[in-house]
């Protein structure tokens, strides 16, 4: 037996006991006769003691252990003299008696502490040192629990959990499918899901009723900062519901997470349909933990001779409090800001609303005081406050507007990570235009459904047609999406028309679903969270990186294992591959 | 609100009450003046009612709705006048007041009951038809329980879920990887994992302690009777572990699940080792739910002149009880049997011990009575029962006599469905040698720790080397298998050594892991459950593909999808892929 007890659970009450512990050592320090080591595992530090008078073999031999070694220690638990408030374990320690070396380390790369001196570059070489670390390990933990708990709360309401495949088809529409080759089927590919969409419907067409699934998914996407190939979603779908029921159980879900592991009591979550959310925040995932809302002020700049205003569809402010005061350079760093490729505005209008009553901006020449304040009025700004002001395109502009918010939230704290905002965001637009390509993309995915008063809008005016789809936002983050499904075939068959598709292409891709809703399909409906991003918004991490045990880099590299990597020409030569040399 | 119950729930105690159920038509018929409906939904079955006397209108839209059509009805619970007790809701039925018809459907092309006439392919063709059928979907509700209360288990005693990725590199030892390409990193591939060994192993390395995951793993092998190119693990790997500790968790797991889901308590695990379960079954997964063990009489023939049995380097007997009776016929097809090129022995020998104390045997030119009589008692052979021989080398013969053994067991049905027996199998060798190559293979990992105690023999005699590696075989089937893993870097490197890996090989292949194990590696080992193995044998399936939602054929096909499939050039174009046309 390697050990009796685990490094973290020792206390006062076990005084006297005899135990046995295995870990890594933290720590080596001598102090006079002494020797102090801290003994690491998962479970918490414990203090280990060698006297060189008691036996100065055995405190030698303790002496020339380094850190990170793996030790297998008998003793007795005494008490501390120099108690440690910080660790659990804190009012005992161990005498040793016997010491068993299990395995030596190198001195590692980087500290195993919670503030390392390893950069993100090393410490993705060795991950596996990495999450030694409490920080790093601690949120896998948080991970595991909130999967488990989703699934507990889940089953207990009749879901059942089923695989559905990974080797799957591929369907070109949206964002890249990874592709396998099949060697026992030349030429010919599977792909890797994006979701199991179409699995989850089938198998409410199978009468499965409640479903889910903490389902792997697979994009080959560009990496954005807070991308992964590979990423989890709590995938689930119901059957004979409305977006009511959909919205009720999933914010039972929601709640029961914050309150099981985070000791949190949330209130019910508001309603906010795209078109307020757009006006209100400028964005589709609101952050409201704080308020910095946006006012249109298009109607109170007209006709004053500032062109740039009077030619836009658009003008809209924001109200900073207690930022008049804001220097020169603060203002600059915001035009800055707001000019950056990224968010591409033209340019910043600010007005300061001074102590004193009076009004300084930056369009002096064309609006007199009493526009000013005109303006100031409809934001609510108070003496002292500064108005942030852009103008153009409505959405575009709405979606600057948002992100100079976000920016000032930032700047004034007030995105507080340890506060939790949630809300549903609802009526999406069913499709979205391509003015480019002069063709509607499904916002969401094609087998959406319109809300039934809209579908007649269908032929008239498709992009003002509203979608039963909803999202989950907590503090900005889009945590969950879904929409009730059409199980209508005529109305999927219209669904594909709108969206430019031949009967064949039709046919050709989703052509199982198809032949699928011909035989009674329920009406259903369901959604996914990002389990990535949930944990990361739990744990308060900046990137979804941290909540995933191997991640892989912004070029999809795994640089731990160094994955991909070429292969064999036999292993091409039998899947009939070649790699063409451009 | 489409339901205000299900189909599955109502009862006598529910009488006069107002309810909304919807669900699929399962048979529509009249009787006088009468419609009667059987509604379904994944719950169960309620009988509708409609009564031309009472709403002519709605009785006859009743009469139109066909078999799997989606309907709502709104109505009221009343008692059953002929009750029917095989549905838990037989003594009640609803009279209907009003009916939707939700959706319409074909007429399938199989019937939705337990007992169909679909052919398998049609079945397969139309899976979310086929999991329309309760005897289906109960598989995979039972696969959920078995994966749910696993989870349970295993977190309330402190394990981990950790997802590791299904993105990682190929490592060409053992069976075929699946690879895919990687559009971002130009001529390199990424394999899918065909189990999370290594990766759980650096859990370990990590600190982890205790890790778990239910997990997809692929091989792209040709496809045996009962293998699937995508699988699923119970996946488990502890630290500061020896065999032992590894047995009792996880055949406490194993007690668990056959409690709470059966409710079975299955006795303590007998332990075998590998050494034994070849001499007793000529098998390292025996089923011991029956005996017909296999008995070596080998010393008993020699010398009278038989020149097969004295040739052989083996001979061995298995004694069916009360099968001297079996007709020349069917001792030909035993014959038949063993002679068939998957067993391919070369001929088989018979006793038979006729009742009246006679022996009769087809080598009857060359033995006496008395012979017969000497090998009839080694085998504890009774008047009336019949023994089976056959010769040849050792280990090819004691598992011909294995499949042997079998066929005997299923003719005489000793292999009951509703019987359970369990244990473990040790003591595996570590190495296999093929002769042709004159190599040694591992025959678990190459990571699996040799006893202690033979580490010596590396040198001198490796096939002899036993590992600490074991099996939980239940009913013959191998359900888990894992075992000790080397945790030193020197014994690792050594192990690489004689499986005739050179250090770059070894390096470029593990070198990730064999780092790893250079920053204090603690003694860890594991195990893995075949989740679709278990889940068929809890279900008494004859096939994993029935514990699957949408399994693939035996060329690696979901016929459903159709998948794996062509696709188009321009996404070979991106991967830089060409198909070679040989």
């Amino acid at each position: 037996m390697y050990r009796t007890r685990t490094c973290g659970e020792l206390r006062l009450s076990d005084l006297d006991e005899t135990v046995i512990l295995a870990g890594w050592v933290q720590k080596n320090r001598k102090m006079g006769g002494m020797t102090f080591i801290d003994i690491r595992d998962r479970y918490g530090i414990t203090q280990l003691v060698f006297n060189q008078e008691i036996n100065a073999t055995l405190c030698e031999q303790a002496g020339k252990i380094g850190r990170e070694w793996v030790v297998q220690v008998t003793g007795v638990v005494q008490e501390r003299y120099n108690k440690n408030g910080h660790i659990p374990t804190g009012e005992i320690e161990i005498i040793v008696s016997e010491l068993k070396i299990l395995n030596m380390s190198e001195v590692p790369p980087f500290t195993i502490e919670d503030e390392t001196d390893g950069g993100d570059d090393i410490r993705m070489k060795y991950r596996y040192l990495d999450l030694r670390r409490n920080v790093v390990r601690s949120n896998l933990e948080l991970r595991h629990k909130m999967a488990f708990e989703t699934r507990r709360f889940l089953d207990d309401r009749g879901f059942l959990e089923v695989e559905t495949p990974v080797l799957i088809g591929s369907t070109p529409e949206g964002a890249r499918d990874f592709i396998v080759p099949s060697r026992m089927n030349p030429g010919e590919f599977y792909a890797l899901p994006q979701s199991p969409q179409l699995f989850k419907q089938l198998l409410m067409v199978s009468g499965f009723d409640r479903y889910f699934q903490i389902a792997k998914c697979f994009r080959d996407e560009d990496l954005r900062a807070d991308r992964q190939p590979e990423f989890t979603q709590i995938d689930c779908e119901m059957s004979f519901v409305e977006q009511e029921d959909v919205l009720q159980l999933f914010e039972s879900l929601t709640k029961h997470l914050f309150k099981t592991i985070k000791g949190l009591d949330i209130p019910d979550f508001p309603r906010m349909t795209y078109a307020e959310a757009m006006k209100r925040y400028g964005s589709d995932k609101p952050d409201t933990r704080f308020g910095i809302e946006l006012v249109e002020i298009k109607d109170l700049t007209l006709g004053k001779g500032f062109e740039v205003f009077d030619s836009a569809e658009y003008v809209g402010a924001i109200c900073a409090g207690s930022c008049a005061s804001y220097t020169r350079k603060q203002l600059d760093e915001l035009t800055d800001f707001v000019k950056r490729p990224q968010i591409g505005a033209k340019g910043l209008v600010y007005v300061r609303c001074d102590m004193d009553g009076s009004f300084k901006s930056s369009v002096d020449k064309f609006y007199s005081s009493e526009d000013l304040k005109c303006w100031a009025k409809r934001c609510y700004a108070k003496h002292g406050d500064l108005l942030l002001i852009l103008c153009g395109e409505t959405e575009r502009t709405q979606k600057q507007l948002c992100e100079l918010r976000l920016e000032m939230g930032n700047r004034l704290e007030l995105r507080n990570k340890n506060k939790y905002n949630c809300l549903w965001v609802t009526d999406f637009p069913l499709l979205e235009k391509d003015e480019a390509l002069n063709r509607f993309f499904a916002k969401h995915h094609p087998f959406t459904s319109p809300k039934p008063e809209d579908i007649a809008l269908l032929d008239t005016d498709p992009g003002a047609v509203r979608a039963d789809a909803y999202d989950m936002v907590i503090n900005g983050v889009e945590i969950g999406g879904g929409s009730i499904r059409i199980h209508d075939s005529k109305l999927q068959q219209k669904m594909f028309q709108v969206l430019g598709f031949t009967e064949e292409k039709a046919q050709l891709q989703f052509g199982f679903l198809m032949n699928a809703f011909r035989y009674g399909a329920p009406p259903h409906g369901g959604l996914a969270f990002g389990l990535d991003r949930f944990v990361s918004l739990f744990a308060g991490l900046d990137s979804i990186r941290d909540c995933i045990a191997f991640p892989k880099n912004n070029s999809g590299r795994d640089v731990m294992i160094d994955a991909p990597s070429a292969i064999e020409q036999e292993q091409l030569d039998e899947l009939n591959l070649q790699i063409s040399h451009a």
